[in-house]
């Protein structure tokens, strides 16, 4: 029923051929279109259909024009199913809950960016994810640098959502290296560009409330909360913030280092952790910038440590590549044995 | 019904007495707020309502907390036909349509914000305000430096759109001083900020949507073009953009003058016409920027003259004061007999 | 030498007799225009002199053509001296480190918003403030709803820095009732506009680098965490933050509170301590935000407490106004004896 | 004495030969850091060079980290022309206007961003470029869609102003056509983001002083003003306006069209002159805006007629792509014999 839907023929000229049949489902929120705008250049890769639950209407994406000449097709899971080998959902978590399992059962391959098959503790998911049964056989938390080995080999990854991506990123090198003192309170305020609230109108997206002002929000009340603190292992202050710039986060992180613990000691950490990564940049002191990663695949981490144990560490993303589509295709090359960074760079 | 709504006592204190009673009739929106924000602080009146009519929930306005403690009630025509003597209409234009004749029988004045009194032509007004059927006795259009008698003794008053206030207040005295040259285009370029787009969200307003970008509306079809051509009394090119900022319009216009004319006699025509306004500033060739008049009730307005008798005139003001709930209050002013600046210095 | 500046004369009629005659040293930067601001609406004082530094040049301000009509005229110290009663300094650190000794010696009160005066630790002080040789007789720290008794008596005030101002009217209140756990990390994540960084052009206040980004600076190394320490009386750690807006400051704290302390202890502390205060606003779990204090002299706090005794306070002022200019007008009213919202509602 | 500067391990990998050595003289401003973003990921050449003429410290780029891991070296003529065999200058026009001729000497092939050799009249290029003496030798106009033939033969390259590209490829179909009426007024009025201001710090490109705010500038007195109106072969009307936003230029133009011409005349015109231009998107009376252009090469056009055969044209690029680095790869590309759009999709 899909017929192949083709990426530009400017961009796509002398490319090799691409093998693998991906689609996109939920390709007209904000992170589907980075999906297509990353996938239409890709070289390992065919999409073959890019669908919107949203409406039945056929639609052209202007913004993608000169790379994606595709229609958006309704959303249609036998389709999927039979025309696919991999599938990314963009969707609500309740959809992303419904459809995985049947794409699954198909044979297909599945990459989640939505909440639902995040969290393994059955009382948080029925918290936070009330409609997500069960966790499918095969799944893996494809926070790519440190889960990498398990996405490989997975059915389905779940994407993290943005904030953890940055605050885990940044927080669990010195975890795992047990250089975070026992007992002492981690705190991650995390700042967000509005593009993170979806592309839904609100009052609370409208440009007149944002411009100018910022606001904390979700306190004590977030499941991104939930998702760092299964990733760090130990309760984390998470309080996230709205500020009036499009794309990226910005992570500061508050904790107590063990004694002896130095500036230097971290850069080691970090270094033995990521240092060959290709999409993490270690910046040390001289702190990070959300505008050194807008529109890339990057995560940069610094940090200060000072004279009485106290550490201050800083990372950013582009909440909508690393923090969700740019980690989606990362997995995807995961998964299917590509160069890790093929239409990343 | 409607208990009288007190300002906060800390700006009431040895306060003159508040004799003229008056109500805002749609006061969550952002011309409502603005409206309360500087009655609520003028020496002359008392609020005595402030009504919605998109919600029968009693509300109140936290941006407002320190000078207005009021409660928002459901919007009672009869109401405000009884305890008011004047009431100001920040309502969409059916709303308006409607309750301005049902005030002005009660022997209540009108000062309307929408625009569906604002168009004296009949068919023009049946193209763009087509609820609004008649135009009552005693009606004004409150373009109030060019309109002052009529205003001083209107049962109504149409406030002028935000854009028609901006472009006919700096061509109006060069049409009229005859140095405009018969024939020749006038091109109005208008940029203005999100706020004047409403309340509402959309997805025209959407933050992502806005920031970053530019973009031209409304072209051969806005609604304000008809009411900038009425005042001009001849075809105008009037073109929108919106702009990534919250409030403020820069309207710039394009017009061939007669021979002879320099920027020395744009000056004096200027000189003479606005030189005792209290709320216009003109610049001269130093052009004027919309920094300089937001959050003020200030026009000001900069023109430069070349050689080939060309002429570029450029007008600022803050949309929601000047061009609409400022203007409102300098013509309540002037129809209550009171200083004009009262409020808004 | 110095005549007498005039406010505007729309704004000056009917006012009552201005009293003091006060001068602004420092008039063109962004304090000291909203000091200009401030004062030419203030029923209680005249402006005598409004000088600049920077140059020797008289100057004009066109943002403020409206309400200040006067000159900006070259720093002179003896002239200030022998016209006005009280000066504000809006000055560089080290030029209000030489003139506030030689204007105090002339029996001139003062108010000082730069930081040369705020540390009584001489250590400290030498540390971040080199330039500063002594602390004064009668000297206050102006942060006005704490030390309202010493600044009533105070020869000079020295305004509080607009980060310590954010961060300690919400951790004072807590910190002296007693219910922030001994021992525990204090954290005070702040989020500031640009205007906080001065007028002066840098590459750091470049549109460019501002917009569509946000950065972390200064971590364990700004001014202002010595001036946070000096008011909680503990270590406290300060990070603040740059964001992509002009004007206003959200400080995130993150704090142990003692056993048994909840979000209504909290409320009941807050309320106790500032309940009867006119431009402190407490909103509890709402949570402030910028846009409801920017243009206003109010600093809005909200908190949460979850049941391990998290507590997450969250404070918002307008850094050009409650951080340094309207306070700095909130203490001459109280230094004056006039009622303390005098100009500033 | 220069050697090769390599671009990051991960973006080379894999790629074709890359045959042609470039440099860019003049790296660190606004579209020198375009320029390496571009270069470094191009399958066609190798950088070379990349330096600053700013200062001798040999410094790194942080926001290309991940692309580009040369170091920038001092400007040095000589190395450049034994090295390169065609270079870049994004330097200031003075210093364009004395490098060029040497290169050119050396038998160099250059493209010229800057202004210095744009204009063909010697009154107007006395004017406002008094540093060039003459013009050399196989110079085209790098306008690509409309010069093509003479860009491809040419030793040098003058690349366009971001305001003249906009302005005339959304104009020059439409004269060339003969549709514009004679003697009628155009008129250019072009909103800019604030990097067309160029990354010196000065109070103009202060967050505080843009943020909020939109300015007219240069009204008569603009150099593109000349070199708009050399392409257009006729008079025309421009005016320049600085926006809050970083990147993009919307241009809104107003033209009488002769008798019979429409909406469709005027598809039919686009479309012929630019159907096949691989950078060129003809929006129609959907109207472009800036948002769908940022970070790409792309120029959008879309248009209105109405009945009086009044016209309004709007074009948008982004000014540091299509208005500078992305139309310099171009017409290199041009130059070099390659596909058009290699680097720039």
């Amino acid at each position: 029923m899909h017929t192949a839907v083709q990426p530009h023929p400017a961009a796509a000229k002398g490319g090799p051929a691409k093998a693998v049949r991906v689609a996109v489902a939920g390709a007209t929120g904000f992170t589907g279109q980075e999906l297509l705008r990353i996938l239409a250049r890709h070289s390992g890769v065919t999409i073959v259909a890019a669908t919107s639950s949203g409406t039945t209407a056929v639609r052209k994406l202007p913004a993608l024009a000169h790379i994606f000449t595709g229609e958006i097709t309704p959303l249609d899971a036998a389709s999927l199913a039979s025309e696919a080998e991999l599938v990314f959902l963009a969707l609500p978590d309740k959809a992303a809950a419904e459809l995985a399992p049947a794409l699954l059962e198909a044979r297909v391959r599945v990459i989640d960016l939505s909440g639902a098959f995040r969290l393994r503790d059955s009382t948080q998911r029925a918290r936070w994810y009330p409609e997500t049964h069960a966790l499918p056989e095969g799944l893996a938390y494809g926070l790519t640098e440190l889960e990498r080995a398990a996405v490989a080999s997975a059915r389905m990854t779940a994407n993290p959502g943005c904030y953890p991506t940055a605050a885990l990123l940044a927080l669990r090198p010195l975890i795992d290296a047990g250089v975070v003192a026992a007992g002492a309170d981690i705190v991650v305020d995390a700042k967000s560009g509005v593009s993170g609230a979806g592309k839904t109108p609100s009052e609370r997206t409208h440009f007149s409330e944002v411009h100018g002002s910022v606001s904390a929000y979700g306190v004590f009340g977030h499941r991104h909360g939930a998702e760092i603190e299964q990733g760090a292992g130990c309760p984390v202050n998470f309080v996230p913030h709205l500020m009036p710039l499009d794309r990226g986060i910005l992570s500061t992180m508050y904790v107590r280092v063990t004694p002896g613990t130095t500036e230097e000691s971290l850069a080691g950490i970090y270094q033995r952790t990521f240092g060959s990564e290709p999409f993490i940049r270690l910046v040390g002191a001289a702190l990070p910038e959300i505008k050194h990663v807008a529109h890339t695949n990057f995560c940069d981490i610094g940090w200060r440590v000072d004279s009485t144990r106290r550490a201050v560490v800083v990372s950013v993303i582009d909440n909508l590549l690393k923090g969700a589509s740019g980690q989606a295709v990362q997995n995807m090359n995961v998964m299917l044995g590509l160069d890790e960074t093929t239409g990343l760079l």
